[in-house]
C-alpha cells in the first residue's frame, strides 16, 4: 500500500526525533506552498462562512455552531454535526478493529499521507485559525499548518519506531539437558481503546494533532472534541483524515469530530464513557485536574502554568528587553509558553524595568509590528482579566489597552499591561494571569529570583523559563534548580528566537513533571502509554 | 570507574531484552555456583537466626522482627532497624543528589556490580526465602537468586539504554536568511524523586528487585519496604547494595530497608509522604487500588488476578493434565501466575476433570515430588481460605489438606482442593481464591469458555492464561479475545514448561492493561515513567 511511498519520510523522522538537531518536513514559510495557495485558501475559508461544514464523512440531524471572529466580532455561521457521545464511541469502536490489525508500517504511511492532504489546506486552516483564535495571520499559518504537521509527524515517527521495538514472532529455545523446550512467541502491541482529544480555543490544531496522531498510529480510534468557539480549523483536519482513510478502504469514523455547544457540552460524557481509554487534554487546570483523577483512564494533560524569566546579567540589556517585549506581546500573551513573571534583582531593577516598558511600548505602537504581533484576543474574558489586573494592588508600570488594527477595525485587541511587585507579594504574582499581563518582581538578588521561580514552578507548574546571565556558575545553578522542578530553561535569547517557541523534532513541549501538565510532546511515554505489549507463547516441541 | 568492567554485560542485556530470545546472566542451576556455596549459604542463614541483622549501613535504636518459618513454625528471631518514615525519606533525599549526577553508564555499572555481590549470597537468600515464604528450596534459590538478578539486570539494561536515547549536548542551527540562530541544547533525564518499593510475603526478592533497580538506574534513591513477615531475604540484598555503594564512595543510604511491624505499619506514611514520588507495589488489590489513586505519584502495581485455563482440544490429554497438576501444585498455588479457573467444554468435561484430579492426586501423593513441589503455605490465612472454599457451594472433586514433609514435620502444608462449578456459578469462581484452590468450570463449548475467561480478566484482572487447542482457528480466536483484555496466552504447554513461569529477557510479567496491575516487568514504560526528559537551550549566536 502506501508504505513504500512514505518510508523515507518515516525513517528520517525517526532519526531526526532522536538526533534532535532540527528537522522540518513542512516548510514554515508561506511562500514554499506556491503563489496561488494563500488566495485559494482564503477563498475556501470565505465560501464556508454561513454554511454547514459538510466535508466530514459523518452525519447528524443536529447541526450547530457558535464561532465568532475575534477580528470582526461577527459569527462565522458555520455549523457542525452534533453526535451524542454513545454514538460517537460506538462508531469509533466499530472502526477500530480493522485499523488495529494493520501493521504499524501501513498505519504510519496512511497517516503520513493524511498530512500531505492537510498540507493542501494549510491556508484555509490558517484563515480558520485566525478567525476563531485571534492569532495573527502568520502565526495562524505556522502554528496550525507546518508546525502542527511536523508535531504530528513526530508522533507518527515515534509510534512507527516503538511499535517495532520487539520482534513480531520468534523462536525461543531453552536447553533442558538432552532435549530442549521450544516455544514460538508472538509479541503484539494492543491498542488501549477509544481515544479522546480535547482541544482548546487558542491553539485548536497545534495542541490537538500530537494526541490525534499518537492515538491513531498506535492503533486506537480517536474522537476529536474541539472547543465550541474554535472548531473550524480542526474540522478541516478531521475531514482530510477521513478522506484519506476512506480512499484507503478504511472506515473514516476512525477519526470523528465530536463537536458540541457551550450550552450542551459533551466533554464529561465522553471522558467518563467506559469505552474511552485515552484522553488528551489542553486547557484550564481545574478541568485538567478532574481528568487526571478519573479512574482507569490513561490521560495526557497540558494545563496552565506560570512561566518565569530570571534576569541576572547580560551583555546587551536592550537586546534582552526587545526580545522579551516580543515574547510577551506575541498573540497578546495567550501562548502557554509566554513568560509572565520577570524576576529582576534590586541592583538592575530600575534599568531593566524601564527598558522592558520602553520596548513593549515601542513594539505595540509600531504600526508595522504591533497589530501583527499582538493579533486579537480570543475571548472577552481575557480582556476583562487584563483590565482588572490593574487593581490587584500592584504598581502599574504600563497600562495595556486596545491597539488599532488597520485591517480589522473591530478587532478585539489588548496590549500588555506591566505590573510591578515586590518579592513578598506572592498573592499577586504566584498564580496564572492568562493573557496580556506581566509582572516585574523586584528581588534582593538572583539567588532569591531563582528560589521564587522554582517555588512557583513546583506549586503552579511552568512550561518555560527564560534566563539571562553571563556567569557560567549562575547559569549552571539556574539550570539545576529549575530542572529539579521539571522546568526547562532557555538562556540568553535575543534576536529572532523566543522562549515561547518549541521546535518539533528538537524541543520537548511541556515536561510532564510539574503541575503544568503530565505529558510531553513528544517523549517516548507520549506514545508508549497508548498501547500494551503482550507476549503470547506456543509450545512447538 | 566500573563501567569498563561491565560494559559487555550491559550491552548484551540491552540486546537480549530487545531480541527476547532468552538470556540468563545468572545460571538457574545451583551447581553452577560451586560445591561449597549451598553449605556456606545455609551456615550464614543459621548464624543469623536469633540475632539483629547488623549488616545494613543504617542504624536505629528500635529493632524489631516477627518472621516465622512456615516450615518449622518457629520464629526466626531476626530483628531489623525500624526507622521513622521522615528520617528514611530525608536520608534518601540527601543521598540522591550525587547519584543523580553520575552518568547512567556509571550508575548501571555500579548496579551490575551489586548483582555480582548479591550472587555471592544466593544460597543464604534461598534459605531466608524458604523460611519466610514457604517456597521450596529449589524455588527459593531460583526465584530469589538467579531469576531475580536477571530481572534486575533487565531493568538496569532498559535504563542504560533509555537514558542514552537522546544526545546530552548538541548544536542546533536554524538558518535565517543571511545569518543563523545557533543554540546549544542540553538534554537531561531528571529523576522523579524518592522511590518506595513495597514487597509481598510470597516473593520478597523477585517482585521487588525490578522496582529497586529501575528506581536506582534512573537516578532515584529507593526505600525498600518489605512485608514484615518476609524481611530477611531482601535485607540481605539491601545490605549488599549498600556495601557496593559505600565501596564506590557513594552514600549507602541511597537504598534503605524501610522495615516495619504488623502492629505499626509505616506503609501509608511512606506512600503519602510528599517527597515520595515513585511507588512500586506487589500485593492485594484493595491496598493496590488505594496506591493507584494517590494524587501526584507515579505508581507501578501488581495486584491480584484470576487466571484462567481454556481447554479446547489436545493430542495428549494426559500430558496436559500432568502439566496443569504441576502448575496448580507449585508453591501450593501461591504464585500470582498460577491458574485458578479451568474452563472445560461439556463434551470433554468428565474426561478432563478426571485426569486433572488424578494427576493432582498422584503428584501430591508422590513422596519424591509432592512436598518439594508444594513447599509450605506462607500464611495460616491461606490454609483457612482453602479449607473454607469447600463450603462455597461448589462440588468438591478433590479435598486438599496437609501433606507430610519428611524434612520438616511441622511444615504448614496444604495440597490443592479441586472444586466443580457450572458456567452460571460466577459468584463462586469470578473472584480470586488465593492459594491451593482451583475450580473446574463446565461450559457449553469453547466459545463460552473464551467469553467467560475474557470477562473475568477484564473485570478482575489476569496475569496469565493457559490454553490447549489443536485448532489454529480456535487458537487465533483465544489469542485475539484474551489479548483484547490485555492478557497473554500460553498455548499447549506440556512437559517441563509451565504457564506460571515468565522468563527474564523474553516474557513480560503482567501487562499493565487489566486490573491485575498497571505495570509490566520490564517494558519501556517501567523505566521511562521514573524520570523526566528536559531540554535546556542556550543561544550562542
Amino acid at each position: 500500500m502506501l508504505f513504500a511511498k512514505h518510508q523515507d519520510i518515516l525513517d528520517n523522522a525517526v532519526k531526526a526525533s532522536h538526533d534532535r538537531t532540527f528537522y522540518a518536513q513542512y516548510p514554515e514559510h508561506p511562500k514554499a506552498y506556491g503563489e496561488e495557495a494563500p488566495q485559494s485558501g482564503e477563498a475556501a475559508f470565505k465560501s464556508q462562512l454561513g454554511q454547514p461544514f459538510q466535508r466530514l464523512l459523518q452525519d447528524s440531524d443536529n447541526w450547530q455552531g457558535e464561532e465568532v471572529s475575534p477580528y470582526t466580532l461577527e459569527p462565522l455561521g458555520v455549523s457542525y454535526p452534533i453526535v451524542p457521545a454513545d454514538a460517537l464511541v460506538m462508531s469509533a469502536k466499530a472502526a477500530g478493529g480493522a485499523w488495529a490489525k494493520l501493521p504499524v508500517t501501513e498505519r504510519a504511511a496512511i497517516l503520513t499521507e493524511t498530512l500531505e492532504v492537510i498540507k493542501g489546506h494549510f491556508f484555509e486552516i490558517a484563515y480558520a485559525t485566525m478567525h476563531t483564535t485571534g492569532q495573527s495571520y502568520m502565526m495562524s499559518f505556522q502554528a496550525s499548518g507546518p508546525h502542527a504537521n511536523d508535531r504530528a509527524l513526530e508522533a507518527i515517527a515515534m509510534g512507527y519506531r516503538e511499535l517495532q521495538r520487539y520482534p513480531e514472532q520468534l523462536t525461543w529455545e531453552k536447553p533442558m539437558g538432552k532435549a530442549s523446550i521450544v516455544l514460538e512467541k508472538h509479541f503484539r502491541a494492543i491498542p488501549k481503546g477509544v481515544g479522546l482529544v480535547i482541544g482548546c480555543s487558542t491553539f485548536p490544531v497545534w495542541n490537538s494533532l500530537p494526541g490525534i496522531y499518537a492515538d491513531l498510529v498506535t492503533g486506537n480510534p480517536v474522537l476529536v472534541k474541539p472547543h465550541p468557539k474554535a472548531v473550524l480549523p480542526i474540522a478541516i483536519v478531521v475531514a482530510a483524515i477521513q478522506q484519506v482513510l476512506q480512499q484507503n478502504g478504511l472506515d473514516p469514523l476512525l477519526c470523528q469530530l465530536a463537536a458540541d455547544t457551550s450550552e450542551h457540552l459533551n466533554t464529561k460524557a465522553l471522558c467518563e464513557h467506559p469505552e474511552v481509554a485515552l484522553i488528551d487534554y489542553t486547557g484550564g487546570s481545574s478541568f485538567g485536574n478532574y481528568i487526571e483523577q478519573l479512574p482507569c483512564k490513561t490521560v495526557f494533560t497540558e494545563k496552565a502554568g506560570v512561566n518565569s524569566v530570571i534576569i541576572d546579567s547580560a551583555d546587551n540589556m536592550d537586546a534582552v528587553a526587545q526580545n522579551l517585549a516580543f515574547s510577551v506581546s506575541l498573540y497578546s500573551g495567550q501562548m502557554c509558553t509566554a513568560p509572565q513573571n520577570f524576576f529582576i534583582p534590586e541592583r538592575l531593577y530600575d534599568e531593566v524595568a524601564g527598558k522592558i516598558r520602553d520596548a513593549v511600548s515601542a513594539l505595540v505602537a509600531n504600526p508595522k509590528m504591533g497589530p501583527g504581533t499582538l493579533g486579537a484576543v480570543q475571548s472577552e474574558v481575557t480582556v476583562l482579566r487584563a483590565q482588572s489586573a490593574r487593581s490587584l494592588g500592584a504598581g502599574v508600570l504600563l497600562v495595556g489597552g486596545p491597539v488599532t488594527n488597520d485591517e480589522f477595525a473591530k478587532a478585539r485587541t489588548c496590549s500588555p499591561t506591566i505590573l510591578e511587585v515586590n518579592a513578598a507579594d506572592k498573592d499577586v504574582y504566584a498564580r496564572e494571569l492568562f493573557g496580556p499581563v506581566i509582572l516585574l518582581v523586584r528581588t534582593n538578588d538572583t539567588a532569591e529570583s531563582i528560589r521564587l521561580a522554582k517555588e512557583i514552578a513546583r506549586q503552579h507548574g511552568a512550561i518555560t523559563c527564560g534566563a539571562y546571565t553571563t556567569d557560567p556558575a549562575v547559569r549552571a545553578q539556574i539550570e539545576e534548580e529549575m530542572n529539579s522542578v521539571f522546568t526547562p530553561v532557555s538562556f540568553n535569547f535575543t534576536g529572532f528566537i523566543w522562549v515561547n517557541q518549541h521546535a518539533a523534532f528538537s524541543d520537548f513541549h511541556v515536561t510532564g513533571g510539574n503541575p503544568a501538565g503530565n505529558a510531553s510532546f513528544t517523549n517516548p511515554e507520549f506514545i508508549l502509554k497508548r498501547f500494551v505489549w503482550i507476549g503470547n507463547r506456543m509450545q512447538i516441541s
